[in-house]
């Protein structure tokens, strides 16, 4: 599993800083997390290819976070792509998509479907059960979304007890990763001594909100927490009338939710030099890394 | 006068070439035509401040073409622009307008005033009366229109022939300029004698289309012809269905137009190395360069 941060910056996109974008490598799809202006040519710059796109998460409809999707879904459109694809955004979402697909010449040979996710949590479960989605409504200017990307727990086994059996490779292994008592060699084995659960990561993507306890129990143990840090704390009053947060704020939520590793993103083009941020929110979270474009996080 | 190449892809961005977009820098404005994806991004890589766009031209609704426009119109708005900005674009431009403006959510404190061409030519004189803009339907899948920039022609001052009477610097000089005969020192001078007319330049932009006489009667004499060399004559065929030129035919109608100069773009990604296409071109016309990202000619 790999996290590919596409675009760090707010509202303005600078010479380094592309507008929003999050790319989730999961097995042979990708998971796009917002799709901001050039995000399409940020994953070909990468060398992602855009035709592994299976499901794309709209945080929220101001431009930063979604100008890129039009040009994506063109793109796939003239790739003759034929596999819908799936977008999941806040209320209202419909309706911007249907005037999105009349502004350009342009006819799409694949089905767009459009879910409007109106409860505090969504379970997103593909075919073959390997993760859920939750989504959490944040605190901003317009309808926002916060979202929880949750691999299943994985049962694994302890290889090592089963080879006190003289069991190392054979089909049946496979009915105790099912939860089924075995019997080997006229001995009995019982699944939940050869087995142990692996926990699946959990990735969290947090932009454009003010503080609300919704962020913390959204990003609960994640292993990777990716948070906006729009501003400095000095300007915290801005930050929440904005409908924003500053690094200090990340920190602390990063810090109550007990996450494991905290990315800060989403940068005002007032910061070129983001070591103030990152202090700013180490200071009450010390594994925080800024985020910069292309970087990879593998987890 | 500056042209500045923001972008030189066809419909797909690749690593190196963004989507199309000409900024034409005349004085304090900027005349923006075409606005692909990643347009605004491009013009701060560069340093051209996107306040200082005064109009727009778009060729036509294909997304790399006019991606770009939502986001451009609004980093204006968040810049609290009130200057209202116009908009020049082929017939359905304001339905289409109207969808953009419904998809996003964002409010404009500006006006955004879009006129649609549907004669065969245009003519804009600003308050000043230094260009007019011409317009000419091209041949394309979809509505489409090239654009020529003429710069008005300028009544110039012969000063070595008034050296001869002795006038060197005075305020008189400005009526020969407005075409009047003047007694300077008791002897007369005709205006037809003391000035000469330098012709303005002459810039077209012409992308989209497959051949038609529409190119050559729009690009006629122009100083530069901006014109898209999507494939190799060996694929005319494919060229002419989707309503595109070869850089062989690109060539010839730079030579017909008798343009002074002549820059392929719009390349197909087929072609990461773009001799064959210079090659071509010139083969009819000598005087060809291939458009790149960030290139700038001067007039």
């Amino acid at each position: 599993m790999r996290v590919v941060v596409l675009g760090t910056s707010s509202v303005y996109p600078t010479k380094d800083r592309n507008h929003q974008a999050i790319a989730l490598l999961y097995g042979p799809e990708i998971l796009l997390f917002d799709c901001g202006e050039g995000t399409q040519r940020q994953m070909r710059i990468k060398g992602l290819k855009i035709s592994k796109i299976s499901k794309i998460f709209l945080t929220h409809w101001h431009g930063d976070h979604v100008l890129g999707l039009p040009g994506l879904l063109q793109s796939l459109a003239m790739s003759n792509r034929t596999q819908p694809i799936e977008i999941w955004g806040p209320e209202g979402s419909k309706e911007k998509i249907k005037h999105l697909l009349q502004t350009y010449e342009v006819s799409f040979p694949f089905r767009i479907i459009v879910h409007e996710i109106k409860s505090k949590k969504l379970q997103i479960i593909d075919e073959e059960l390997k993760y859920e989605i939750y989504a959490a409504p944040l605190c901003h200017t317009c309808p926002c979304l916060g979202f929880s990307f949750k691999e299943k727990d994985k049962v694994k086994i302890n290889t090592k007890y089963l080879s006190e059996f003289g069991l190392t490779s054979d089909p049946i292994i496979k009915k105790l990763q099912e939860g089924k008592n075995i019997i080997w060699k006229g001995k009995k084995i019982k699944a939940k001594d050869a087995t142990f659960i692996e926990k699946g990561k959990k990735i969290t993507y947090v932009v454009d909100t003010c503080a609300t306890e919704n962020i913390t129990e959204l990003a609960k143990d994640s292993d990777l927490f990716i948070c906006e840090a729009t501003f400095l704390n000095e300007l915290k009053e801005q930050a929440t009338e904005r409908g924003h947060l500053t690094a200090k704020q990340a920190g602390s939520f990063a810090k109550k939710a007990k996450v494991k590793k905290l990315i800060i993103t989403h940068f005002s083009q007032r910061y070129p030099n983001l070591r103030p941020l990152i202090n700013e929110a180490r200071s009450t979270f010390k594994n925080t890394e800024a985020a910069k474009d292309f970087m990879e996080i593998k987890l």
